[in-house]
Protein backbone atom coordinates (compact mmCIF):
# COMPACT_ATOMS: atom_id res chain seq x y z
CA UNK A 1 0.00 0.00 0.00
CA UNK A 2 2.78 2.64 -1.01
CA UNK A 3 0.26 5.08 -1.53
CA UNK A 4 -2.61 4.57 1.29
CA UNK A 5 -1.69 7.89 2.91
CA UNK A 6 -3.20 9.96 -0.02
CA UNK A 7 -5.19 7.55 -2.28
CA UNK A 8 -8.92 7.75 -2.10
CA UNK A 9 -9.27 4.03 -0.18
CA UNK A 10 -6.74 5.53 2.52
CA UNK A 11 -8.60 8.72 2.72
CA UNK A 12 -11.69 7.14 3.39
CA UNK A 13 -10.02 4.49 6.23
CA UNK A 14 -8.74 7.33 8.32
CA UNK A 15 -12.04 9.45 8.08
CA UNK A 16 -14.08 6.95 9.24
CA UNK A 17 -11.65 6.21 11.74
CA UNK A 18 -11.62 9.60 12.86
CA UNK A 19 -15.46 10.20 13.31
CA UNK A 20 -16.09 6.99 14.74
CA UNK A 21 -13.65 7.97 17.47
CA UNK A 22 -14.87 11.64 17.79
CA UNK A 23 -18.60 10.88 17.10
CA UNK A 24 -19.29 7.34 17.57
CA UNK A 25 -19.66 4.24 14.98
CA UNK A 26 -23.67 4.21 15.10
CA UNK A 27 -23.87 7.95 14.71
CA UNK A 28 -21.55 8.19 11.82
CA UNK A 29 -23.11 7.67 8.46
CA UNK A 30 -21.18 6.75 4.99
CA UNK A 31 -22.33 10.08 3.70
CA UNK A 32 -20.32 11.87 6.39
CA UNK A 33 -16.95 9.31 5.51
CA UNK A 34 -17.02 10.36 1.94
CA UNK A 35 -17.16 14.23 2.38
CA UNK A 36 -14.61 14.24 5.09
CA UNK A 37 -12.67 12.56 2.47
CA UNK A 38 -13.53 14.84 0.11
CA UNK A 39 -15.13 11.86 -1.96
CA UNK A 40 -19.15 11.82 -3.02
CA UNK A 41 -21.18 8.71 -1.35
CA UNK A 42 -21.42 6.54 -4.29
CA UNK A 43 -17.50 6.42 -4.23
CA UNK A 44 -17.33 4.95 -0.56
CA UNK A 45 -19.20 2.27 -1.91
CA UNK A 46 -16.43 1.28 -4.82
CA UNK A 47 -13.97 0.46 -1.86
CA UNK A 48 -16.43 -1.06 0.89
CA UNK A 49 -19.66 -2.85 0.52
CA UNK A 50 -20.72 -0.95 3.64
CA UNK A 51 -20.00 0.73 6.94
CA UNK A 52 -19.07 -1.91 8.90
CA UNK A 53 -16.31 -2.88 6.89
CA UNK A 54 -14.54 0.33 6.10
CA UNK A 55 -11.68 -0.35 9.24
CA UNK A 56 -11.85 -4.22 7.29
CA UNK A 57 -9.84 -3.25 4.42
CA UNK A 58 -11.65 -5.45 2.30
CA UNK A 59 -10.46 -9.02 1.42
CA UNK A 60 -6.45 -7.61 1.20
CA UNK A 61 -5.20 -9.36 3.90
CA UNK A 62 -7.09 -13.03 3.32
CA UNK A 63 -6.00 -12.62 -0.10
CA UNK A 64 -2.49 -11.89 0.99
CA UNK A 65 -2.00 -14.90 3.27
CA UNK A 66 -3.59 -16.99 0.88
CA UNK A 67 -1.12 -16.13 -1.38
CA UNK A 68 1.95 -16.37 0.70
CA UNK A 69 0.40 -20.14 1.91
CA UNK A 70 0.50 -20.82 -1.72
CA UNK A 71 3.50 -20.04 -2.41
CA UNK A 72 5.41 -21.03 0.67
CA UNK A 73 8.89 -23.31 0.58
CA UNK A 74 7.02 -26.99 0.07
CA UNK A 75 9.59 -28.46 2.63
CA UNK A 76 8.15 -26.22 5.47
CA UNK A 77 5.64 -27.95 7.63
CA UNK A 78 1.80 -26.62 7.41
CA UNK A 79 2.77 -24.60 10.97
CA UNK A 80 5.57 -23.13 9.49
CA UNK A 81 4.15 -22.31 6.08
CA UNK A 82 1.48 -20.14 8.26
CA UNK A 83 3.38 -18.67 10.39
CA UNK A 84 5.87 -17.32 7.15
CA UNK A 85 2.95 -16.20 6.26
CA UNK A 86 1.14 -14.51 8.82
CA UNK A 87 5.03 -12.94 10.03
CA UNK A 88 5.02 -11.24 6.60
CA UNK A 89 1.29 -9.83 6.91
CA UNK A 90 3.30 -6.39 8.02
CA UNK A 91 3.90 -5.63 4.57
CA UNK A 92 0.22 -4.81 4.29
CA UNK A 93 -0.93 -3.57 7.25
CA UNK A 94 -1.79 0.12 8.37
CA UNK A 95 1.06 1.84 10.10
CA UNK A 96 0.79 1.26 13.87
CA UNK A 97 -0.51 4.74 14.92
CA UNK A 98 -4.06 3.78 12.58
CA UNK A 99 -4.02 0.48 13.82
CA UNK A 100 -3.85 1.40 17.86
CA UNK A 101 -6.52 3.31 17.18
CA UNK A 102 -8.49 1.22 14.90
CA UNK A 103 -8.33 -1.37 17.63
CA UNK A 104 -9.77 0.77 20.64
CA UNK A 105 -12.86 1.63 18.31
CA UNK A 106 -13.21 -2.16 17.04
CA UNK A 107 -13.22 -3.08 20.58
CA UNK A 108 -15.38 -0.62 22.17
CA UNK A 109 -18.58 -1.08 19.23
CA UNK A 110 -20.29 -4.70 19.58
CA UNK A 111 -21.11 -4.39 15.45
CA UNK A 112 -17.40 -3.82 14.68
CA UNK A 113 -15.97 -6.45 17.19
CA UNK A 114 -18.66 -9.25 15.18
CA UNK A 115 -17.07 -8.28 12.26
CA UNK A 116 -14.08 -8.85 13.49
CA UNK A 117 -14.93 -12.47 14.39
CA UNK A 118 -16.25 -12.90 10.86
CA UNK A 119 -13.22 -11.80 9.19
CA UNK A 120 -10.87 -14.22 10.86
CA UNK A 121 -13.12 -16.70 10.51
CA UNK A 122 -13.70 -16.09 6.46
CA UNK A 123 -9.57 -15.59 6.71
CA UNK A 124 -9.23 -19.34 8.44
CA UNK A 125 -11.92 -20.65 5.99
CA UNK A 126 -10.17 -19.32 2.78
CA UNK A 127 -6.59 -20.23 4.58
CA UNK A 128 -7.66 -23.92 5.32
CA UNK A 129 -8.12 -25.18 1.39
CA UNK A 130 -4.42 -23.92 0.60
CA UNK A 131 -2.83 -25.90 3.72
CA UNK A 132 -5.10 -29.14 1.78
CA UNK A 133 -3.40 -28.35 -1.50
CA UNK A 134 0.10 -29.09 0.48
CA UNK A 135 -1.84 -32.08 1.50
CA UNK A 136 -2.99 -31.41 4.94
CA UNK A 137 -6.20 -33.46 6.26
CA UNK A 138 -8.59 -30.89 6.46
CA UNK A 139 -9.94 -31.05 10.07
CA UNK A 140 -6.20 -30.82 10.82
CA UNK A 141 -5.63 -27.72 8.55
CA UNK A 142 -8.57 -25.83 10.48
CA UNK A 143 -6.74 -26.57 13.57
CA UNK A 144 -3.12 -25.37 12.70
CA UNK A 145 -4.84 -22.48 10.96
CA UNK A 146 -7.08 -22.06 14.41
CA UNK A 147 -3.45 -22.13 16.56
CA UNK A 148 -1.38 -19.82 14.61
CA UNK A 149 -4.54 -17.80 14.60
CA UNK A 150 -3.71 -17.57 18.37
CA UNK A 151 0.05 -17.33 18.12
CA UNK A 152 -1.11 -14.08 16.10
CA UNK A 153 -3.33 -12.60 18.46
CA UNK A 154 -0.31 -13.33 20.66
CA UNK A 155 2.15 -10.99 18.99
CA UNK A 156 0.05 -8.36 17.42
CA UNK A 157 -0.22 -6.65 21.04
CA UNK A 158 3.52 -6.55 21.04
CA UNK A 159 4.31 -5.83 17.88
CA UNK A 160 2.16 -2.79 17.72
CA UNK A 161 3.79 -1.54 21.31
CA UNK A 162 7.08 -2.03 20.48
CA UNK A 163 8.11 -0.27 17.24
CA UNK A 164 11.37 -2.04 16.64
CA UNK A 165 10.67 -5.33 16.34
CA UNK A 166 8.95 -6.98 13.44
CA UNK A 167 6.05 -9.36 13.55
CA UNK A 168 7.60 -12.30 12.46
CA UNK A 169 10.03 -12.19 15.30
CA UNK A 170 7.11 -11.60 17.99
CA UNK A 171 5.30 -14.44 16.42
CA UNK A 172 8.25 -16.49 16.40
CA UNK A 173 8.47 -15.66 20.22
CA UNK A 174 4.64 -16.55 20.88
CA UNK A 175 5.29 -19.81 19.47
CA UNK A 176 8.08 -20.28 21.37
CA UNK A 177 5.74 -19.78 24.03
CA UNK A 178 2.93 -22.16 23.46
CA UNK A 179 5.82 -25.03 22.74
CA UNK A 180 6.74 -24.63 26.33
CA UNK A 181 3.25 -24.55 27.53
CA UNK A 182 2.22 -27.91 25.93
CA UNK A 183 5.36 -29.80 26.48
CA UNK A 184 4.32 -29.37 30.21
CA UNK A 185 3.54 -32.87 31.45
CA UNK A 186 0.16 -34.12 29.42
CA UNK A 187 -2.96 -33.60 31.29
CA UNK A 188 -4.92 -36.19 33.03
CA UNK A 189 -7.63 -37.67 31.54
CA UNK A 190 -10.62 -38.06 33.70
CA UNK B 1 -29.98 -31.71 32.37
CA UNK B 2 -31.83 -34.71 33.46
CA UNK B 3 -34.79 -33.63 32.31
CA UNK B 4 -33.95 -32.19 29.15
CA UNK B 5 -35.55 -34.14 26.91
CA UNK B 6 -39.07 -33.35 28.57
CA UNK B 7 -38.86 -29.53 30.37
CA UNK B 8 -40.10 -26.55 28.27
CA UNK B 9 -36.44 -25.59 27.42
CA UNK B 10 -35.44 -28.80 25.93
CA UNK B 11 -38.74 -28.71 24.40
CA UNK B 12 -38.38 -25.09 23.08
CA UNK B 13 -34.41 -26.23 21.55
CA UNK B 14 -35.73 -29.43 19.89
CA UNK B 15 -39.19 -27.72 18.26
CA UNK B 16 -36.68 -25.01 17.16
CA UNK B 17 -33.97 -27.53 15.66
CA UNK B 18 -36.81 -29.36 13.50
CA UNK B 19 -38.43 -26.08 12.47
CA UNK B 20 -35.03 -24.48 11.22
CA UNK B 21 -34.24 -27.53 9.56
CA UNK B 22 -37.68 -28.07 7.40
CA UNK B 23 -38.10 -24.54 6.33
CA UNK B 24 -34.93 -22.48 7.11
CA UNK B 25 -34.25 -20.38 10.21
CA UNK B 26 -35.16 -17.12 8.52
CA UNK B 27 -38.61 -18.40 7.78
CA UNK B 28 -39.02 -19.74 11.42
CA UNK B 29 -40.41 -17.43 14.06
CA UNK B 30 -40.71 -17.17 17.84
CA UNK B 31 -44.41 -18.18 17.52
CA UNK B 32 -43.92 -20.90 15.77
CA UNK B 33 -41.18 -22.78 17.85
CA UNK B 34 -43.22 -22.11 21.06
CA UNK B 35 -46.09 -23.16 19.15
CA UNK B 36 -44.63 -26.26 18.27
CA UNK B 37 -43.15 -27.14 21.85
CA UNK B 38 -46.95 -26.67 23.37
CA UNK B 39 -46.20 -23.34 24.68
CA UNK B 40 -47.12 -19.68 24.73
CA UNK B 41 -45.30 -17.33 22.63
CA UNK B 42 -44.09 -15.33 25.80
CA UNK B 43 -42.77 -18.30 27.32
CA UNK B 44 -40.09 -18.40 25.21
CA UNK B 45 -38.47 -15.44 26.34
CA UNK B 46 -38.41 -16.81 29.72
CA UNK B 47 -35.53 -19.11 28.08
CA UNK B 48 -34.03 -17.27 25.12
CA UNK B 49 -33.79 -13.27 24.82
CA UNK B 50 -34.47 -13.82 20.85
CA UNK B 51 -34.74 -16.51 17.82
CA UNK B 52 -30.67 -16.57 16.96
CA UNK B 53 -29.50 -17.97 21.11
CA UNK B 54 -32.24 -20.67 21.24
CA UNK B 55 -29.72 -22.93 20.08
CA UNK B 56 -26.82 -21.89 22.01
CA UNK B 57 -29.13 -22.12 25.42
CA UNK B 58 -27.97 -18.88 27.27
CA UNK B 59 -25.32 -19.13 28.89
CA UNK B 60 -25.00 -23.05 30.19
CA UNK B 61 -21.53 -23.38 28.98
CA UNK B 62 -20.01 -20.52 29.77
CA UNK B 63 -21.18 -20.44 33.51
CA UNK B 64 -20.13 -24.50 33.71
CA UNK B 65 -16.55 -23.58 32.34
CA UNK B 66 -15.93 -20.74 34.53
CA UNK B 67 -17.14 -23.06 37.61
CA UNK B 68 -14.56 -25.60 36.53
CA UNK B 69 -11.37 -23.24 36.31
CA UNK B 70 -12.44 -21.75 39.30
CA UNK B 71 -12.69 -25.31 40.83
CA UNK B 72 -9.69 -26.54 39.27
CA UNK B 73 -6.33 -28.28 41.64
CA UNK B 74 -4.12 -25.04 42.05
CA UNK B 75 -1.49 -28.07 41.06
CA UNK B 76 -2.88 -27.82 37.74
CA UNK B 77 -0.85 -25.51 34.72
CA UNK B 78 -3.45 -23.19 33.44
CA UNK B 79 -3.48 -25.53 30.37
CA UNK B 80 -4.22 -28.56 31.96
CA UNK B 81 -6.70 -26.52 34.71
CA UNK B 82 -8.40 -25.35 31.12
CA UNK B 83 -8.24 -29.06 29.28
CA UNK B 84 -9.99 -30.27 32.44
CA UNK B 85 -12.89 -28.32 32.33
CA UNK B 86 -13.40 -28.39 28.82
CA UNK B 87 -13.25 -31.98 28.77
CA UNK B 88 -16.21 -32.11 31.56
CA UNK B 89 -18.38 -29.97 29.20
CA UNK B 90 -19.72 -33.01 28.08
CA UNK B 91 -21.97 -33.04 31.36
CA UNK B 92 -23.88 -30.53 30.42
CA UNK B 93 -24.14 -31.31 26.24
CA UNK B 94 -27.35 -31.80 24.55
CA UNK B 95 -27.26 -35.35 22.92
CA UNK B 96 -25.14 -36.10 20.31
CA UNK B 97 -27.49 -36.85 17.86
CA UNK B 98 -29.37 -33.16 18.91
CA UNK B 99 -25.58 -31.96 18.86
CA UNK B 100 -24.82 -33.15 14.98
CA UNK B 101 -28.21 -31.78 13.52
CA UNK B 102 -27.53 -28.66 15.18
CA UNK B 103 -24.28 -28.35 13.64
CA UNK B 104 -25.37 -28.77 10.38
CA UNK B 105 -28.26 -26.34 10.95
CA UNK B 106 -25.80 -23.27 12.35
CA UNK B 107 -23.19 -23.91 9.69
CA UNK B 108 -26.06 -23.36 6.68
CA UNK B 109 -27.30 -20.34 8.21
CA UNK B 110 -24.81 -16.99 8.61
CA UNK B 111 -26.81 -15.50 11.04
CA UNK B 112 -26.35 -18.61 13.35
CA UNK B 113 -23.17 -19.00 12.44
CA UNK B 114 -22.00 -15.80 13.74
CA UNK B 115 -23.46 -16.06 16.56
CA UNK B 116 -21.70 -19.24 17.09
CA UNK B 117 -18.62 -16.84 16.58
CA UNK B 118 -19.65 -14.20 19.24
CA UNK B 119 -20.46 -16.83 21.91
CA UNK B 120 -17.18 -18.56 21.58
CA UNK B 121 -15.76 -15.00 21.80
CA UNK B 122 -17.72 -14.89 24.87
CA UNK B 123 -16.67 -17.45 26.44
CA UNK B 124 -13.06 -16.57 25.86
CA UNK B 125 -13.54 -13.53 28.01
CA UNK B 126 -15.36 -14.97 30.72
CA UNK B 127 -12.41 -17.65 31.33
CA UNK B 128 -9.76 -14.79 30.98
CA UNK B 129 -10.55 -13.26 34.31
CA UNK B 130 -10.76 -16.58 35.93
CA UNK B 131 -6.97 -17.84 34.51
CA UNK B 132 -6.02 -14.34 35.96
CA UNK B 133 -6.83 -15.22 39.39
CA UNK B 134 -5.49 -18.16 39.18
CA UNK B 135 -1.71 -15.99 38.62
CA UNK B 136 -2.07 -16.02 34.89
CA UNK B 137 -1.13 -12.60 32.95
CA UNK B 138 -4.10 -11.63 30.74
CA UNK B 139 -2.07 -11.88 27.41
CA UNK B 140 -0.91 -15.04 28.29
CA UNK B 141 -4.55 -16.35 29.64
CA UNK B 142 -5.97 -15.02 26.44
CA UNK B 143 -3.63 -17.23 24.45
CA UNK B 144 -3.99 -19.73 26.32
CA UNK B 145 -7.28 -19.88 25.94
CA UNK B 146 -7.64 -19.77 22.75
CA UNK B 147 -5.17 -22.46 22.11
CA UNK B 148 -7.17 -24.83 24.36
CA UNK B 149 -10.52 -23.68 22.31
CA UNK B 150 -8.69 -25.21 18.83
CA UNK B 151 -7.90 -27.91 20.87
CA UNK B 152 -11.96 -27.94 21.57
CA UNK B 153 -12.53 -27.52 18.55
CA UNK B 154 -10.49 -29.97 16.48
CA UNK B 155 -11.74 -32.77 19.42
CA UNK B 156 -15.64 -32.12 19.07
CA UNK B 157 -16.47 -33.55 15.71
CA UNK B 158 -14.40 -36.78 16.52
CA UNK B 159 -16.52 -37.18 19.51
CA UNK B 160 -19.78 -36.48 17.99
CA UNK B 161 -18.67 -38.68 15.24
CA UNK B 162 -17.34 -41.80 18.09
CA UNK B 163 -20.34 -42.05 20.54
CA UNK B 164 -17.55 -44.74 22.96
CA UNK B 165 -15.02 -41.77 23.35
CA UNK B 166 -14.95 -39.19 26.05
CA UNK B 167 -14.63 -35.32 25.32
CA UNK B 168 -11.67 -35.32 27.92
CA UNK B 169 -9.99 -38.20 26.09
CA UNK B 170 -9.93 -36.62 22.44
CA UNK B 171 -9.11 -33.20 23.82
CA UNK B 172 -5.79 -35.20 25.02
CA UNK B 173 -5.50 -36.90 21.75
CA UNK B 174 -5.46 -33.11 20.60
CA UNK B 175 -3.23 -31.55 22.59
CA UNK B 176 -0.69 -34.70 21.82
CA UNK B 177 -1.31 -33.76 18.13
CA UNK B 178 -0.56 -29.83 19.23
CA UNK B 179 2.49 -30.92 21.12
CA UNK B 180 3.82 -33.18 17.87
CA UNK B 181 3.39 -29.97 15.64
CA UNK B 182 5.19 -27.55 17.42
CA UNK B 183 8.14 -29.32 18.94
CA UNK B 184 9.29 -29.28 14.91
CA UNK B 185 12.10 -27.37 14.62
CA UNK B 186 10.94 -23.49 15.17
CA UNK B 187 10.36 -21.76 12.11
CA UNK B 188 12.30 -19.30 10.94
CA UNK B 189 12.15 -15.82 11.22
CA UNK B 190 12.79 -13.75 8.36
Amino acid sequence: MPRWESDAQGRLERAALELFETQGFERTSVAQIAGAAGLKERSFYRYFPDKREVLFAGNELEAHLVAQVEAADPGLTPIEALLTALGTAEEIFRPREFLLRRGRVIAANPALAERDLIKLADIADALAPALERRGVERGKARFIIDVVLAIHRRAMPRWLAEPDTTLAQLMAQAAAELREAVTLPAPRVR
